[in-house]
């Protein structure tokens, strides 16, 4: 077998704000060949996330920062195209990791997870049967325990993970407010995802007072994705004894913005704001496989994704988060033929 | 019987900012007599509280609002000086009720709690054996949960709550951070309360560094008192999983002031914000006695009074509260011979 030239996705340097294009670096790199037991994998599709953000940051946190003139480590799809006799991977099997920005790279297999997609096509393992799909399962059931006829505010409702919580709240018999940032966005959540009523944040005069008017019975869940003035809104409307499930804010992740000016509203309503991260929740993984796949079959979950071509085009996709340019699951595709 | 007069304080009109004394009148009324069955209480202690100055904005929330031109509702420990017939109540007994700031009042008896001081002043009753001491007892223990050789972080820790929480944290075996806003209440806490560290909040250059330097294998549990600075240097230094129990936020009781600026630290660190409201857990009163009264008797929890003399004091001693001039709990005494 001879060397594989792959391409690869490193950090160039921290971002400082929102990322730019100079911020990241494509490096062409010659892998090593497979040793007695490892894969060479070839990636179809990479997953661009919003915590990422946070990694690119140098600080302690629930996983180690980026280093600078590493290849970026995100979650990926793709293909094993050699096995060089590892017992549980075979050449042709499909395969999921968190081995990052890259067309193709050598495993002994531990970090690998078998993918046989049924019914979904293989890049949703990036995203509503994925890590986001996990997030919005265990962050709406688990931390906002939602009970029937209550009422769950989405912020970011049109994102890959937003989507899915929408739609888990509608099908516990829940009263959705989504909130997204284009026209576009909230038909699709009115009419795709039969939420109750959906807004668009950025013609709202007041998100307060928008939010106030389509949650007239107040707001028992609150999904935060997003954080700044709609985490303010949410706690205006909140109910007494609310729940906010912590998932991400996105707005925030790039600049040092002052916190809601109502969080005293959490003592005087005895409000629960828990953040949480997925990855604390592997033992849901199986739970949530079946509870996904019984709901897509039944026709009670869709989703969209936004697909970027081209790994060259990575970073391009990553800034594209901040500005709300996905809709669903931001992904980049790297072959034609998934 | 003959009629008695009575002096009272009643809301005069909403405070706008930091309430002033023109925002409370002192009235003068003379009593109903006496029903059947009814009893006249005469006030010996006044609490004035925190919490009341959300009562005085008008919204909806756990209690409603004072009303304009009504006397104002809050702590009282007195002594039943006349009754006629009630089944409960007989002259001399000892009583607390949420009867208000007045000197004197009639009750059916329905709104009383027959107090009988063991070993206590009779005042302690509407602070460390009262409503803040149970505040402290439920939210450090119930909300914030600390296990032994956590680090217990709390803020406004000289104050009637704080004094508590930090005393039960050290009998659970926690290590204790307490901030107060003078020296000698920063030395009541290290020399009276015995907490492992004690800072002035006033003097600390930034709240942050101060607090991460007192707290060198972070905050596991903090006891919310304060908001702002204090809530962001908190979350700054709080460790994965930390729970923080939001008992007020007495900075931000006057103002619109903005949210802390690190919110998402509790994503990063999946820590969990919980307000609550003492009204709510009456379940707890039984094992809260017993337990104070067995610390109290083993030397274990002491506590401070800072007392202003006269019903006429009492605006001004609750203005008082938001500059901190009180030491524990701030109380009105109407009498001398308690």
């Amino acid at each position: 077998m001879t060397a594989t030239r792959s391409r690869e996705i490193h950090l160039q340097r921290r971002p400082v704000g929102l990322p730019s294009e100079g911020d990241f670096a494509l490096v062409e790199v010659t892998l090593p060949e497979p040793a007695a037991g490892e894969v060479l994998v070839r990636n179809h599709y990479l997953s661009v996330d919003p915590y990422m953000r946070g990694r690119m940051v140098d600080r302690p946190s629930y996983v180690p920062p980026f280093q600078i003139g590493q290849v970026l480590e995100g979650g990926c799809v793709g293909q094993v195209i050699a096995s060089r006799g590892n017992a549980d991977f075979r050449e042709g099997d499909y395969v999921s990791s968190r081995s990052g920005w890259r067309e193709c790279y050598v495993s002994d297999g531990g970090d690998l997870t078998k993918v046989e997609p049924q019914g979904v096509p293989l890049q949703a393992y990036l995203g509503t049967m994925g890590m986001p799909g996990l997030t919005a399962y265990v962050g709406l059931l688990d931390i906002g325990k939602p009970r029937e006829g209550e009422t769950v505010f989405v912020s970011g409702a049109a994102g890959a993970v937003g989507m899915v919580v929408c739609q888990i709240a509608k099908i516990k018999g829940c009263r959705v407010l989504g909130s997204a940032g284009s026209a576009t966005k909230v038909q699709w959540l009115r009419d795709v995802a039969g939420v109750d009523e959906a807004l668009n944040y950025k013609e709202a005069a007041s998100l307060i007072e928008e939010v106030g008017r389509l949650c007239p019975d107040g707001i028992d869940v609150y999904f935060e994705n997003v954080g700044g003035a709609h985490l303010e809104a949410a706690l205006e409307h909140m109910n007494p004894f609310g729940r906010l499930a912590l998932c991400g804010m996105i707005s925030q992740y790039n600049q040092a913005a002052p916190g809601p000016s109502n969080l005293t509203h959490a003592v005087r309503k005895r409000l629960t704001l828990q953040g949480f991260i997925v990855s604390d929740h592997p033992d849901r993984q199986p739970q949530f496989h079946a509870d996904m796949t019984a709901w897509i079959q039944a026709g009670k979950l869709k989703w969209e994704e936004t697909i970027v071509d081209g790994l060259e085009n990575t970073p391009k996709a990553f800034i594209g988060l901040f500005a709300g340019d996905n809709m669903g699951k931001m992904l980049v595709r790297l072959t034609d033929d998934s």
